[in-house]
């Protein structure tokens, strides 16, 4: 089958997102594969994402699944920088301790005012999921 | 009816949040109350906390959900810190747009394995919730 | 403050669903009160809605919520009934054991194009919630 | 890999759920298929499933994921009949029209005290998931 082009690349994701304060500069995440149906986001894990005890913090965890999330809307529909969060919902299964995570969202369902996604967040080098992430997006009409 | 004490003072909860380094020295969330049954936790929102447009980024509202959570749980069991996030679902109702962030969290079931809270996220002076959050978290066993 | 009026009563409400098959004539819900904030429903427990030990199956419990989200929508917005579930998200707190119970939804959020309510199932006679619901209806355009 | 037994046969768990009232005899769901990671479940739609327009009811939807769940979680564990539902979350993405539906739940986490799983609900014939869901089971201790 033919494959859609994605609407948008990881090279010019990757520049749009290092404009945002925060998901993007602050925490340096970068997707490293995008298409019209789902995307890999990966992030370089410093101390500063750390709770006691060596394990990632619960939110920055919740932050690549989002940007994962974002980066897939944005390959499967123009403007999908306006998309903004509906629901999300995590489930926490590993404790994420480790150098690298990988976010790998993708889209269970595409329609005109909003998107759903699932995402899973794995360790570096490990086969099963840390935490199983499914959330909406609402798209703005025109 | 005689309301139990809390198993932590919002002082001594500041304290220690304030040794973590994401969620409590770089965000600078504080308590500002704990009981047994919940907890207010406020958020100063900083320039770096924003998405473009001036909303506030999804994963710091998640974080003042979480930090609110936490203190519910160490004002409401002894050991409360060492409870880890099974799942959380938020639902985004509002634009979280606004100079400061309150997180009231309940405590809505307190089991010997785990602890399910509500919290409700407003903004400074507004009656209605921008997120409303569920989540269990887990407690180790002794 | 002036009190909107409720765009359905208990009693056209409770007419309409017991013209659905499952949801009405054969599960017996009733509204008992729709004010145009949220709603009140009462279901009698019957033999066939219990899992072995007497506990009200899963299934069930979330039917009561979703009925109880379903009424508070058609007392909030006029043509409500084209309301269809987009998310649900249910923590079991207690075990739902008793010969009544009663779902309390209210409106978390009232938008053109979907609504968030939030539900907690009691048992006859008690002040802690069994299970709270949180669930996103989307409203079809005109 | 050697994939390990499961714990029960998908005969052995449609003879058990035909003993509870609700789940089994009444709604008639069955096992197709359990391995020890994961289950498929079917559900012949009947008339009495249907919302107004053909739509089979959101309870009905979760009682089949309930049900997959269910199965999945015997064939993993040993007693695993004694589990019970600790949080589910439902996203109901296309219309649920159709004369038969299928469950495929897949076990995400497998701990002593509980596990974590997905399922996807689909139409007969379609390859696309109408409702994705994701849940959580305590397990009684011995």
């Amino acid at each position: 089958m033919h494959q859609a082009a994605p609407h948008i690349t990881a090279d010019a994701f990757n520049r749009q997102i290092n404009s945002y304060p925060w998901l993007g500069s602050w925490m340096g995440a970068k997707a490293t594969e995008i298409t019209a149906r789902g995307a890999t986001v990966q992030l370089d894990v410093r101390p500063e994402f750390l709770r006691h005890g060596g394990t990632v913090s619960g939110p920055i965890v919740m932050a690549i699944a989002d940007i994962a999330m974002y980066a897939a809307i944005m390959g499967a529909v123009p403007h999908g920088e306006r998309a903004v969060t509906s629901d999300m919902t995590m489930h926490f299964m590993r404790r994420p301790q480790g150098a690298k995570l990988t976010g790998e969202a993708r889209i269970l369902r595409k329609g005109k005012r909003s998107i759903v996604c699932a995402v899973d967040v794995f360790l570096e080098g490990q086969a099963e999921s840390v935490c199983h992430v499914v959330g909406t997006y609402a798209l703005p009409s025109a």
